[in-house]
């Protein structure tokens, strides 16, 4: 099977590779993919080779947001048919395990996640996949918007642990693809409005595009004076910090309000320095984020209704077969860019 | 002081009348009133002289969802300023009480309430209230949108209660004024859709002009199939019961999901039948509301924001003069009818 | 095998029968049975012959209220041995559906449940049943205090539901089996006092050995007055209806404070008159419960640690030999019985 | 009137003072204080003279601990007479603000907290104290257990914020005043457990006298090894941090549970270094605690039931006259010491 196989580092190309093709058992479907996004975690293999203590030593097959059209199911799938189209949740836990009986499958550490070593993704044409964890994608949601609901999901997570109230303010630090996400995911999940702050211009004029975003150039004005103009001192209710900068931390504490909550979405290389006592004094409450649990399906609700457009954040689309070509643009990082895609021709 | 004065059942009538004037303490302001809306309560009062317990049985002055400007501010104000325009929380609870302590002010007992016999409301030209329940208006918020805050507040409270999360389906039982506001306190409060079931054309047609908002007719086709249909068959996440009607309830607990919210907001004059072993089966939560606490700043912030267009639902709109016309009108419940407004003039 | 068989309605035996006897899966464990309580469910059973559409129309073994030893461990199943003694959840949902992925596996509607027609029960020397349904008793636990963590459990959801907060005053209506185990429950789990509420004597008498709990003989006084005096008038923070009876639920409304909690686990046969506009008077939250999800592990650590005694709550122990006397006795419903077991010797 | 006085850094006294003695206003009551306990924070202000930005520019009262008897009760006051034995909430929100309407009166900028410089404490015969933050002690709560109220009240509000559900595995790290009192809070709450760290053995000894509670001393074993053995690998359901060491917080994300709850409890004079990511892979809570709101009379109820024995804690008892021995005690941080107090005779 062809697939975009990392070899090593900085070494990725288009081959024939061996994989494993299991049977389609009787809760499993069989997808043909037709759009993968690149995503920070795919190029970061791509440059450095490794995340953490996931290291690439031998060839993987890249990818894990992706959307197709189902070509076979399971005798014992019922919820799905042969021509549906369909996204994917990558991570696949072991339904049996303490968190798993939770609902918080997401933090089973006997997760297997698509292009985390030594698990393939799948910038491949077919995948075989759990019908459990392969949604529906309604008519008016396109294949590109499908495979957009993966980091969609990282945002719909942290707007759901916010615990975010009717009429809300939100603040999202950092207005990358993660950040841009949040901040959707907040307006759509009861925000009256969200302000963006980062310091790149070209990010912050695709935040400001959306009505209900305002983007804070914190160049030119602190973040807790922007909030304090629109909460009239009091701060905001809820902040997502989506930078992963250990600078913002001061920030966030300084726009959150009394009671408020800050969700940390970011992932800082390094501790960052927090101030315990500033966050004591306004006896906030802080909610961590890791991927994503049971938010697929309301992901796809808001896209369909048309509370959510994720169709600008694409910035380009490439074939398959031009496949190491959308990496590299990924790699390059254009400021404008939000997310490049890859296309499996007619899906 | 002039007053729409509600002398006994059935007598209503624009008259002078010895109001106690107060002064404007230090924690008080005075409001030039320009907007206030008919409620259901005042309906009930000016055609039954009696709620409950409580009677009409000396002149009242009726209204209490009021917008209009501040003409006189407390000497500890600092919040608000003469000119500003505002809005009115009609209810005053005693801030030293055990509930008011906990944030739950509204179910205090010594809650004092305008148009609530033996204190009268707000149909006079001014008004002395404290500054702490009086929030400003933007400028992009109108005095009609203003009068309007008090409803809205009631569907926002069911929507703070349900506690949504982002993207849940919702359905709303009834498409009367309060459940036309839960409706789009619920949607624009995270929900991805809202089925709004009612027996009246007119009043589904109003429903189903906001986008978002999916009518359904229960003469023709069951609120459970339509639920299951655009939920495959799961059920909503939360289902609203605003009809006061105890029909409805056999209907919300066919609608809700295992492990939704069932949130009460109709009133109904008698006990209803209730089915716990169904309610048991899904293992729901229910929630009641009582008018609202700390919704206000919220519920003005979704309309400055646009999410929440309630300009639709002012139906008719008379001067003070023809205040009676007003009341005849909203006694009359044309179904077409959602709010009935008393203006001052200038404001 | 020999089994404790239901033939039909009033005709119960204790006889061979041709069991499917599994063979232990990778994920499941082999148990030997050594003690199971006699449920109000078994015995209503063998005294109707159904509950609700649950109907025993062939020979059903009874009992679901089991503890055990390990006899043989799956391949794949590391968290027991052979020898561990343990207790089961009789419930058995579908790891993959919708409901468990949410972490609400109790109400999966596939779920297979011990003695709910056509599913046999644990009357019978062995069982097979998966391991992530299987907790480990500690060498504290006995196996009688084993057997009765299913009906704990139940006190246990009903506890976690009620999220009570530490040192809250509780109130549980009906001092029979589940009520005991409430209160149990609630008490261990952070109020401060439980008012048990019955009419009949010998139960209440049970309930007050119990450091903590207070009797209430509603025969004597009302419900509402006992707990204003130990609450100063505002009322209990939780009421617990686990009396079944439609009448309790105007006590409920009495006792419960404003914004406290209602949770219903008695199932009352009829639906019930509710007061609606009561309930949002104090704008209380309702809470429903069904079976249990989630909470073994910490109810046998509430016993384990001495905080729960449930020892006193076994009135009579019979050899499975006599098993159908065990039945009888339980039929007969002697007030001062709580809960009769049957043993299988050895263990 | 005379007063435990601190004149300046280093120079306490008792001596007359000219204190304001406002009169008892209808909504105050007067107290005559009987017990005070010495809390850290005074003892800070002794030996530092300031508290980060509170600096003691002027003789300053201090004590915020206490407990007396009702003297004198203003016109409006129903809910207390004179003779009550009471504690006292040290800190007086303006309950107009928008954090007291809100329930969080607590994190109200605008607090005036007894011995916070300007504002005199209690180490003085007599107080004058708004009736909302008076509470009464039942027969069985002594004076001194009344004026432990005050730091057990913060350790409550670690335990309402934690969320404990029944039967959770906790762990306090810090066996220090507030640790102790976190930990009995959490054990009473709901805890089946609670496992305290520290390294001074003196102190984990009074931790070890209480059951339920586990001494872990990490100069002997790890603190995640410890929580490891007794929860079967999977870590504590809730963690609270309540040493204020920087170090203490690597050690509180190792224990903790995935999907658990950290609590900060301790003040870090410094920011610490946190690692997000190890946050993050358990998708941890995070909760913070400054003081408490709407936790006495519920602390007030545990302490009466018994479920909570404050009693060893008191450490030594001065009579007033020698209170500066009182404090000098306090400051020479004695290890087996957990609380001194001062009394001034019949109360």
């Amino acid at each position: 099977m062809k697939a975009l196989v990392l070899e090593k580092q900085h070494d990725l190309k288009i081959r024939d590779i061996d994989l494993p093709t299991p049977p389609v058992g009787p809760d499993d479907v069989r997808i043909r993919i037709h759009t993968v996004g690149v995503c920070g975690s795919d190029v970061h293999y791509y440059t450095h080779g490794r995340i953490g203590h996931f290291i690439v030593d031998r060839p993987l097959v890249l990818g894990h947001e992706a959307a197709g059209t189902v070509v076979e199911v399971g005798s014992g799938v019922t919820r799905l048919a042969v021509g549906d189209r369909v996204c994917m949740e990558p991570g696949i836990p072991d339904p049996k395990s303490k968190a798993s009986r939770l609902g918080l499958y997401n933090v089973d550490p006997s997760v297997v996640f698509w292009a985390t070593p030594p698990v393939h993704g799948c910038l491949t044409p077919e995948v075989v996949h759990p019908a459990a964890f392969v949604y529906k994608l309604p008519d008016n949601v396109g294949f590109a918007e499908g495979a957009l609901v993966e980091p969609f999901a990282i945002g719909m997570q942290a707007a759901v642990k916010a615990r975010i109230k009717p009429g809300d303010v939100a603040v999202v630090i950092g207005a990358g693809t993660i950040g841009m996400m949040t901040a959707l995911a907040a307006l759509a999940g009861g925000a009256s409005r969200v302000l963006v702050s980062d310091l790149m211009v070209e990010k912050l004029a695709i935040a400001q595009r959306y009505e209900g975003i305002t983007a804070v150039n914190v160049r030119e004005r602190s973040l807790r004076d922007a909030v304090a103009e629109v909460t009239d001192g009091w701060g905001a209710d809820v902040v997502f910090e989506a930078s992963g900068s250990a600078r913002a931390y001061g920030d966030a504490l300084a726009a959150v309000c009394p009671g408020g909550a800050l969700v940390l979405v970011g992932m800082p290389v390094e501790p960052v320095p927090f101030d315990v006592v500033a966050a004591q004094a306004k006896e906030i409450r802080i909610e961590t984020v890791f991927r994503y649990a049971n938010v697929y399906e309301r992901a796809v609700n808001l896209i369909a209704s048309g509370k959510v457009d994720l169709k600008p954040l694409v910035s380009a689309t490439y074939p398959f077969e031009r496949g190491v070509e959308a990496f590299e643009r990924a790699a390059s990082a254009r400021p404008g860019d939000v997310k490049v895609q890859i296309t499996f021709g007619d899906g």
